[in-house]
């Protein structure tokens, strides 16, 4: 059995019970019933997964996947292909966006070479980026596999690998994040491949295409679907045919977050991707997810109905990286905090509203 | 002249000139245009209310404005009048949802007895809330003015004196917030007083109201209205007959923050409420506003839309005490740390897309 196999069959859904006991708890906390809204789904959400009533989400980690793809030959992105080298650079640097906002969140940065088609290897040397590198990007999915049924297996499995690794070293919560010149375009595959609906409706402008090279982009997905027929029902078959090396890294995250019971915010549209990759692999995997926010970038609000989340920010980002995914951070740390330290009723000495509340 | 009038006078449009800098320089950061959305706004605005690139936000605090109503007396509200008192010591003893999702914000809690219709001298002696008590609540609405127009004057020096102390003290980002039981009543009448919309569409459950009582709390901000007739074209007559010491207060924060050029992240549906106030003495500290969130309480959007402001958060959230302020101030900070210390595309060394960008 792989490991991938191990990971799926041991994901358990989250506890009920313990659901259960967060809400009949925070139904005394000293404010309205449910007048702290989403904060209070959220710290139920928390409790659940790590089975307590005082979750802590204390030490975080945005892991932000990099990988080039084939693809990019088709004309579908508006920057070109260095830029993912060159972007890692500036994550190692500490002057891009995901630096900044993770530092607000008070989350570690770890940035992985799950596929960059550049030599990145000094870097990981020096200890600055993770190498699982599976090869310098992938294929051309217009013209074939974006990569072969071993190269999808080996990148779900560096993720696991990079989540059981964070967990181990006391990691709380997760996050997920992705850079990759290209990515929307295996992205939006990824959803028209397991929802059906037509490309058109999946595909959009990316980092800023115009309306002729989004027609392009339309027309080498379905390109790319008619040539590689990826199977729905095999997670791992549309991975290989029309996915990406951090699309699957990034699935593996999810899963491995979610077989080691640790709540993972799950960033934008490549990160939601990857978070539909887990859930078809193990449908439980979904209850761990957190959708960060909803993105500008056409079809997101697909995905996240496809996993049942709603997402916590809608800030019309667009960026990746695992921007959302940090910034919606400082929401779950105040959620966590308030099942955590918030006074019930009886211990603040404030009255009750004991008449019926007919909401 | 009053120290009302000076800060009006004194009060001058966010700089257009600094915007626009801001906005070329953003340009620049080493990420596709307008990829990170709403936080580049926001930067925007900081940068234009601080005049600089480097808009700090650093040194927080909230307000926590608490006041008591008449209009209890009329079945308003689903939680008995003693709740504001006992809150009250709830925020001194930091168990409240405002001193958790502050503690998260890095902000400073400061609890105001603007007039709440119970003693609380031994804490402000204690120097544990600041006493700028107007009196032991207002007077019934219902029946007559809510306070007297210097009541009314003295409620927005207050909040004016306030901001300026914290601003002296070195705060660089002040947040508003409410506590007083029956508060939602007065705030809705002055939305309906200043929007001429019906009230019935501009009133919601408050702390969890049953349709009956619902009914009933239309009908007593309608004969509210008709009782004092308070003249839409003088906001201080507005608040004076159908106001509220605290919704008085939360006003003269919001002009004194304006007024020395400080952002001020504006809470729910009584928050909101004190900002239209500001807003209708002084056009130009509409600028200075952040707006939190969009509250559950029904009518808040029609603030929002009179407001001009497009929240940052929609987290179902109806609790007031300033805790969607201190929430959203991590979004904020988020949006000050982004034009503050991200790298430039030719800092990063990032190759530019410089083809034309559609949107």
């Amino acid at each position: 059995m792989t490991t991938l196999q191990n990971v799926i069959d041991g994901i358990q859904p989250v506890s009920g019970e313990w659901r259960r006991r967060a809400r009949d708890y925070m139904a005394n906390l000293a404010s309205p019933p449910g007048a702290l809204g989403d904060l209070l789904l959220l710290a139920e959400q928390l409790a659940g997964i790590k089975q307590t009533l005082k979750p802590s989400v204390g030490s975080k980690a945005v892991i932000t996947m990099a990988g080039d793809h084939g693809v990019v030959a088709e004309g579908v992105s508006a920057f070109p292909q260095d830029v993912t080298p060159q972007m890692v650079a500036n994550f190692v640097a500490g002057g891009a966006a995901i630096n900044v906002l993770a530092g607000v969140a008070g989350a570690r940065v770890m940035v992985v070479d799950m596929g960059v088609a550049a030599d990145l290897s000094e870097l990981a040397k020096q200890g600055k980026i993770i190498s699982y590198k599976v090869a310098a990007g992938t294929q051309n999915m217009a013209a074939g596999p974006a990569m072969s049924r071993e190269q999808a297996l080996q990148s779900l499995e560096a993720g696991i690998n990079i989540a059981g690794k964070l967990v181990q070293e006391g990691v709380e919560l997760l996050g997920t994040g992705d850079m990759g010149i290209g990515n929307t375009t295996p992205s939006s595959a990824i959803l028209a491949a397991f929802s059906g609906l037509p490309v058109e409706q999946v595909t959009g402008r990316g980092t800023g295409l115009t309306d002729e090279a989004l027609e392009n982009k339309v027309r080498v997905i379905q390109r790319a679907l008619a040539k590689n027929l990826p199977d729905p029902a095999d997670p791992v078959d549309v991975l290989a045919k029309v996915g990406g090396f951090e699309i699957g890294g990034i699935a593996g995250i999810v899963l491995g977050a979610a077989y080691h019971r640790v709540p993972v915010v799950v960033d934008g549209f490549i990160s939601s991707a990857g978070a539909m990759l887990a859930k078809k692999l193990a449908p439980a995997a979904a209850e761990y997810m957190i959708a960060a926010h909803q993105s500008v970038e056409y079809g997101h609000r697909h995905m996240l109905q496809e996993l049942g989340l709603k997402p916590i920010l809608n800030l019309n980002l667009r960026l990746g990286e695992g921007t959302g995914a940090v910034l919606a951070m400082g929401v779950v740390d105040a959620a966590a905090q308030v099942i955590c330290k918030m006074l019930t009723f009886e211990g603040a000495g404030v009255s009750r509203n004991d008449s019926e509340v007919c909401f």
